[in-house]
């Protein structure tokens, strides 16, 4: 293969600059005119039913434009989107019941932010309260209060995933494992609220929003308001950060499009960060119970998992949860007996939906701690453990996972190497230190595309322009992760155009082809697929005047620095704008136009079995830990932590790095102090001063290797890096703290309230 | 052929709604977050030396955020666009002179207008006054001041334009008549004054404007800023009315993106009312010379004609005026041998540039007004006479004009039948009645697009959704005129889909293809000839794939009422939007695009000689008025005025029908009212009050007859109606007031004051 130009160079985000200077718009920078300020009214209490809603007062207040009940809605329900079994759950605006406290109840416009506040408390609402509950083991418990109708026992979902013999596969160990492992709600905390602008003009829609998925949005908003999705416009803003929870439908959107049409005039609501805390999406808390059998050499002969999710007071994006708590289950080891099942209860609480690693941190934290007790108690060493169950290249487990590429075994190798492992695990308690490694795998997007036509989840549009630019047009977006520079690279790549000469318009439903949205770390394989396919298509066009142009074939040319060379021939050179005008010219002024797509060859066992191959590739990561515990206060610091993740191929390395460190730094939250604190269903910690998320100055040394396994499929190899490197930091650093004092925390955050006490304990059984 | 589903119905306007209910967003509609608002410090003299500006006093004034003066600019000139020989004499601020009264000398923006007034009053301005000028017969003498440095005798342009034998056509003729025409400037009074917001954003612009041809603009403001045109966007939001005044670069764009990027915020610049007025462009006043020679019968032998042009300050556009000045001396008649002549001359006042009608209502005017005196002078109706030397279909003019199709001959006939003229005319002068006849030859777009490849003016993506709704991306400017509506229907028409089901995306260099704009009454033939080839080739697309599913050949299908129908099999047949899935679907999910383009066969001659054929196709207009003439006050009743109209096709004949009103409407302001009037440079009727339009109190019974000559190169044989309409009007006003009280003015405006003194004339000339 020859040298790239552009993919692997580290270079800044072609949004680096507005961003830093204060330039880049966001939804909330978005004024139209006449724009009315858009307010709602929550519910107070977890679980209630609703008597009488009287409006009239607030509609009398001066500068009030509009106010909306759920009487103005469709009275259709709404939840997550086409392809999966639907649970459409949720009404944008409360009617019968509310079923947690912050639940929508009605909404409000009006000229300024002072007088809608004021709106809202001249709503009258008449509630009669029910019995609520908080716990999903009591909700799963004959007699617990009933959420929603027609669900039993408030499971809103339970999936199973089977491969093998599982039974088989427990009589042929020579020691079975058996652990439970729980951890908490936690919250996404973007450093934008939730965002969106509304106007609805003559039957068309336009939703400006800080989302992840237009597309998926649209969707949803299109039926909820009974329109064609032709006349639902969705578009994103500058978005900033999502992390999962702006992948799906909000009511805040529906709310803002009947505010907007009842008022006559465009609508924003800004969620406030309370807001943003107490009724968004949080990562579902899970209790794992976990049981593996391995031989005596520590070989994965059988995994069995029962895995209970809090799904909240609603279902939405929630639903794909369960399925995946099992999936990464199956991953990054072998393991040719699996017994998987997973339940999805509602609560009285605000619910949970996608998150970084969606499903994955979870169940890692329980797979890759139980992976440590094993190799302590096998006297094993645990890198060792895991290089033998190591899922390899060409590998299919036991469920129909098709590995193009893996190159999980280095992963652990480097990690290991990095902190040092060989010369100092196990050797620093007299210092109270530690070391440990989590490992986990993940997927670049899913073969589930929403009913598109083959499955079809991204298109990518190129046009070139005669002064040597191209424009790509891809319903991707950038929530901060950086896909607009990566996508640009990929583009300017395949042209052999500067990364300067390539300006994309991105997640506009009415500008962009369809991409499913920044959900499941699919964008750099599957809209980059897309794009590069899009890129080949339109210099295929340029190469066939060329060629033409000096009488020879397309195949004897090559694009690169911004020319159209004959391979060997130096000389034989033409400008690639003049390229681009001599093959308009070709065609009397046709422009020049590339279109590509990705779409997934599906196998339909998934829908049925569960079994089947369920990503076009798979990465691999690992992250190997060095802590020391202060057992006076049982407080945790984390000294370093070196990270080894197989990217695929890099495109640009710095950014995947920050996506790493970010990872690392998300993943000691979750491993150390993220925690929604409830109380009777009411959150207590609804704010960045409460909610303890790992700050910069809480983190160590990090070292990051990238390891470059060039996945056959993807797009110049590369796989992605957004979500699954979050998963192995929580398991890393508490296998470091089992191997600084001995004692094994089983659910998250570890506090260092838990390791106090744990060290009691411990010493108390001597 | 068959019947159209679409084409030829009378619909209500894609954008009648929210223009209706005032939800259409004008640029001044348009906020961003701390958008900033500009003010222009303008020129008090009509021509003078800048000796000093300070703006320091200016700077300090709390509020302001940016001052620029002609030293924050690149120093670069501008002026029209590529293909033409470049007169560029403007500076977006001046340095060394200013050459008008208004003539842009420094802006600022501010927090709010109030600030940036005041501003203004603080920067001080020392000038050296320069004796000016402000006739063009002035201008042109020995001694007179010069305005801009090399151009002698201050003439900017001049062109001429021979063919045949002009002395022998003389020579051979019955009679040769010469005469004198005159008018004034006019001004374009839009609804809608002119508005730009730009961002200057990391060496990127944006600027929303209400122009006419986004893609002109941003040619010129690249190059101005000195800039890639790929780093600047001009879009288009609603636009409020042109009638060609917003065809090219403002000085207040440039001003507006130096502001923005001196202060780091967006900046918006609304004209008001009076520098609407005061600054933006007219419509030439032209002197014309004329003389016909003509055989006994009245057929023109020979014509020649000295156009001299009152360029004003600058050229820009304007530098199209003498050309066009001379070509529609070409039309309607037949005129085997020509001699035009045509001086665009420099005065101290604001300039002429392109409006509606661009070059033809002064000279038809002369040439109708003429064809009146000639038919008298010879015994010869009116009428007859016109009929004689009409232009008729497949003619070509002597200047190598090819007519492809014209009814000029039927427009003649029904105009005239429309106002019973056999009946009447010359028979009411006991009641100071009278009838008179004008007609006019026009173009549908030029034959020179910007040095773009192959002469390409127009393009056209289509995309399909699997929800049978279509997306059109065009860049041409609907400016009120009708366009989006009209190139919807062109597409819905081909694809077989509802006009309801095609969504337009319009004039933004950045997401549509290249157009020229909205200029010389190009959209229609020339955008929706694009449209159409886009719309035919995502059809084929479709077809392909259902004739593969139906075992048939492509060709024995058609897509009407949004089926995909086997020819003669009515129930073999497929949904529009299933066709659009199974198409996606065969191509792995790509999404179904159609590209198409219009571009000119282009004749090298018209650069050299001046002939060759200039437009695509051509269209003809006739106008017959009745008038009534107050004897005692000279004012002029407009009784009737039936106007028809060789269209070609009527793609919507109530839209026509509105263009052709709008057209009578201008024609008699032209003929009756409008005049900028100016005091030594100074404008002394900057406002809606004092500058007199044709109002609809003004406005007399008005019949449309539309004929189509069905054009065979047009998108189902429509040609166009915006500009050549405007010109009849005139002629037939002062003809008929010469049917009716025998006096004939050659100047324009035709006041009270002028008949009066004319009736005077003759009565003493008994």
């Amino acid at each position: 293969m020859e040298e790239n130009s552009i993919i692997g160079k580290a270079v800044p985000r072609v949004d680096a600059v507005e961003k830093a200077t204060g330039k880049a718009i966001y939804t909330d920078d978005f004024k139209l005119a006449g724009m009315l300020i858009g307010k709602i009214k929550r519910s107070p209490h977890p679980h209630a039913r609703i008597l009488r809603i009287d409006t009239s007062r607030a509609e009398k207040l001066p500068g009030v434009k509009a106010v909306v009940t759920g009487k103005d809605t469709t009275g259709r329900k709404f939840g997550t989107i086409k392809a999966y079994k639907a649970i459409w759950d949720e009404l944008p605006l409360c009617m019968d019941k509310v079923r947690y406290i912050g639940d929508e109840v009605a909404a409000v416009a009006a000229v300024d932010e002072d007088t809608a506040l004021e709106a809202l408390d001249l709503i009258d609402v008449e509630y009669e309260e029910l019995p609520a509950v908080f716990d999903p083991l009591e909700a799963m418990k004959p007699g617990a209060p009933v959420i929603h109708e027609g669900f039993q026992n408030n499971i809103s979902m339970q999936v199973f995933l089977e491969a093998g013999d599982i039974e088989q596969g427990f009589k042929d160990s020579y020691r079975v494992f058996e652990d439970r492992f729980e951890n908490v709600a936690v919250a996404h905390s973007p450093m934008e609220p939730h965002t969106s602008v509304a106007s609805y003009v003559n039957g068309k829609v336009t939703l400006w929003s800080s989302t992840q998925s237009p597309f998926v949005v649209r969707m949803a908003l299109a039926h909820q308001l009974d329109l064609p999705e032709a006349q639902v416009r969705v578009l994103k803003m500058t978005v900033g950060g999502g992390f999962g929870g702006k992948t799906d439908l909000y009511a805040l959107d529906v709310c803002c499009v009947l505010l907007s049409q009842k008022a006559g005039r465009p609508v924003k609501i800004a969620l406030t960060r309370q807001e943003e805390f107490e009724t968004t999406r949080t990562r579902h808390s899970i209790i794992v119970e976990l049981k593996t059998g391995v031989t005596k050499d520590g070989i994965i002969l059988a995994k069995q998992a029962r895995n209970i999710l809090d799904g909240g007071a609603y279902t939405g994006v929630g639903l794909v949860a369960p399925y995946l708590s099992n999936l990464f289950l199956t991953l990054p080891y072998k393991a040719p007996n699996i017994k998987l099942e997973a339940t999805r209860v509602y609560t009285n609480k605000v619910r949970g939906g996608a998150m970084r690693g969606y499903g994955s941190p979870q169940v890692i934290f329980a797979a890759d701690s139980q992976m440590d007790i094993i190799a302590h108690e096998l006297g094993i060493d645990p890198v060792e453990l895991r290089s033998r169950n190591a899922i390899t290249t060409g590998y299919q487990t036991s469920n129909g996972l098709r590995i193009t590429s893996s190159a999980f075994p280095e992963t652990i190798e480097k990690s290991a190497k990095g902190i040092a492992w060989a010369e100092k695990h196990g050797k620093m308690k007299k210092e109270n230190k530690g070391m440990g490694m989590g490992c986990s795998g993940y997927i670049v997007g899913t073969g589930v595309a929403g009913g598109t036509p083959s499955n079809y989840s991204a298109g990518a549009i190129i046009k070139l322009h005669t002064d040597g630019f191209a424009t790509l047009f891809t319903g991707a977006v950038d929530i901060g992760q950086g896909s607009d520079t990566v996508l640009s690279m990929i583009a300017a790549e395949e042209l052999g155009i500067p990364l300067s000469k390539v300006k994309v318009v991105a997640g506009d439903t009415e500008l962009t082809p369809f991409d499913l949205g920044q959900i499941s770390s699919r964008t750099t394989f599957q809209t980059g697929n897309a794009v590069k396919r899009a890129a080949a298509e339109a210099k295929a066009k340029l190469l066939k005047v060329v060629a033409k142009n000096f009488e020879i074939s397309p195949e004897d040319l090559e694009a690169k620095d911004e020319r159209i060379y004959v391979k060997g021939s130096p000389d034989k050179v033409m400008a690639f704008k003049d390229a681009v005008f001599a093959c308009q010219a070709a065609n009397k002024g046709l422009e020049v136009v590339g279109n590509g797509a990705f779409a997934h060859e599906l196998e339909q066992t998934i829908y049925t079995t569960g079994r089947g191959n369920y990503s076009p590739a798979y990465t691999f990561s690992t992250a190997a830990a060095e802590v020391k515990v202060d057992k006076e206060t049982g407080e945790v610091e984390v000294l370093k932590i070196h990270y080894a993740h197989d990217i695929g191929k890099a495109i640009n390395p710095i950014n995947v790095k920050g996506q790493v460190e970010g990872s690392v730094q998300m993943g000691m939250g979750y491993a150390l102090f993220e925690s929604l604190l409830f109380d009777k269903g009411r959150l207590l910690n609804p704010t960045l001063s409460d909610y303890k998320l790992a700050l910069t100055k809480d983190m160590p040394e990090i070292g990051v290797t990238l390891v470059e396994s060039d996945d056959p499929g993807a797009p110049f190899g590369a796989k992605g890096c957004g979500e699954g490197t979050v998963a192995p930091v929580a398991p890393s650093i508490a296998n470091a703290i089992f191997d600084a004092v001995g004692v094994r925390i089983k659910s998250l955050p570890i506090t260092p309230e838990k390791i106090l006490n744990a060290l009691k304990e411990k010493e108390k059984a001597g």
